[in-house]
């Protein structure tokens, strides 16, 4: 209860972080050199606007996003909202201001983005501060493997040395055709199962791929191994992929990589590779990645792409 | 009107900016210099959230600032507004996650603001990069000498050797006790006269030091001329504040400043010096700074306050 008197003090909302010292050196450290080593990769930085309109969110994200966004009327009675993710920034940014700008584009950020849990349950920060890649225009394997290989120089220079860092890499076409020859009211039921690693249900809804391939993680074994799970099924193409990409890798990229069969958060969204980053020591994965070719045509602008995003916060927390 | 087809391409809110290429490179130049300085002169940055509640920004600026906002309801009801402005989250958190932390405290920002015009009739940007510094816990002379010689190496470092750059200072205390002299009701009148710089106005309201003084601007022949005008009365001591300040700064320095007492916005704000910062080529100041002594202790932590804010964007537009 708040008394009739004015606080002295005023609080910050929930979720927000006033940040000072230390923590805003590692930050500002961190942003630097990420944003560094992306330029020189030839990736060049856009910022686009803190709040824009809350479709933008929307029509990148799917209606699952809606209820996290931080959402305001703008003056003229608009629905705006605070930055979701950059994907969709600049995507939309690719297709308009940059729409002369001839493919491959090579693009990256770093900034605020804007989540909450409708519910407010989490405790989670609502505001975090992402550094990002996006290559728009390169559909083939080289495409994936920049991403790939972009991941794993953004953590080695933010933590390298320092913590072991890991990529578990999958691809949504490994999974998505067993789940999608499930009766339509069973796939739900089938990603919720795998996402629990729920060996016993899956095997009781459907043994063979469905119950088997989540499991299967590893170096190039498990792509061997899935890659036998998958024989003349329509997977096998998925397994090819992550084949070609682990021979693209070199010695010093590849015991980064751990192929992951078990990963069906963000399959509507990924249409090839994705992937996420791990560190020691932080409690959950620390960025994300993937291919989404079916994005930038939702914003008026056919272009296969696939991307890289890191949680600048969260590797803040555990390099030294 | 909107068709019934989704359009392709999204546009983005009116006063936001997209932002790539050579616009992102200056300002993000302009900003790791800024960031060096003030670090270098023992100034610690911090990151406070991009929304607050915002009875912060209010408490800071009064109720001239409640339509300017970017505001929104928080889930809980509460009011929320996008980051008005640092000095009031600065001061906040001085008095908050800092309230152990022994003055003086130096600390610095850099990020964005987000202000409206409620009639939206400017057409101008609604988000903007800024950087800026607080001295908190100085509250003599050599307190105002550091913020305008902040200001000055920080324009020095952004724009020096391209463009000529210019700090024109006053003093809340020459003009104000003139206008606090008069009646109530004609206070306001006479600001408006002297932003509009209406001799004759003046003249017909209080001839001597309210017709005079807002004229006098100039190198050191100013403040003689304005300790002139001002004998014996309150505003003596303005001017020789003023005096010292000069008499502080070397010879570098100097020749970028110029004595302004015809300056009336933010004297309701302001209790000592206050400044505008212009560079050749810009329209409009591209930084403000000054003294506001009352501020700090409206976040329970009374503590004299002086400190210095650029607009990085205006200075990305002139500088090559």
């Amino acid at each position: 209860m708040r008394s009739g008197r004015r606080p002295s003090i005023a609080p910050i909302p929930p979720g927000a972080r006033d940040l000072a010292g230390e923590a805003v050196r590692r930050r500002r450290a961190l942003e630097r050199r990420a944003l560094d080593q992306l330029g020189a990769q030839g990736y060049a930085e856009i910022i686009p606007p803190t709040f824009e309109y809350a479709e933008v969110f929307t029509r990148a994200g799917g209606n699952d996003v809606t209820d996290r966004l931080l959402r305001f009327f703008d003056l003229d009675g608009r629905l705006l909202a605070l930055r979701y993710d950059f994907t969709a920034s600049v995507a939309r940014l690719a297709a308009t201001k940059l729409a002369e700008a001839p493919p491959p584009l090579r693009l990256c950020y770093s900034g605020r983005v804007f989540r909450q849990d409708p519910a407010r349950e989490s405790g989670r920060p609502r505001e975090t501060l992402q550094v990002g890649a996006e290559l728009l225009g390169v559909a083939g394997v080289e495409g994936d493997v920049e991403a790939v290989r972009l991941a794993i120089a953004l953590l080695a220079e933010a933590v390298g040395g320092a913590r072991e860092f890991q990529i578990n890499l999958g691809h949504a076409g490994a999974l998505a055709p067993a789940i999608a020859r499930l009766p339509e009211d069973q796939r739900a039921l089938a990603r919720r199962l795998v996402d629990r690693k729920d060996a016993a249900g899956l095997a009781a809804l459907s043994p063979g791929i469905l119950a088997e391939l989540p499991f299967v993680i590893g170096r190039k074994d498990a792509l061997d191994r899935a890659a036998k799970l998958l024989a003349g099924s329509p997977g096998t193409e998925a397994v090819a992929r992550l084949g070609a990409i682990d021979a693209a890798l070199n010695a010093n990229e590849r015991p980064h990589v751990v192929y992951d069969f078990g990963e069906v958060r963000g399959l509507d969204y990924y249409t090839g590779i994705h992937f996420e980053v791990f560190v020691a020591g932080a409690g959950a994965a620390v960025g994300a990645g993937g291919r989404y070719d079916d994005l930038m045509a939702r914003f008026g602008r056919p272009l296969p792409a696939v991307g890289v995003a890191l949680d600048l916060d969260a590797i803040a927390e555990v390099v030294p």
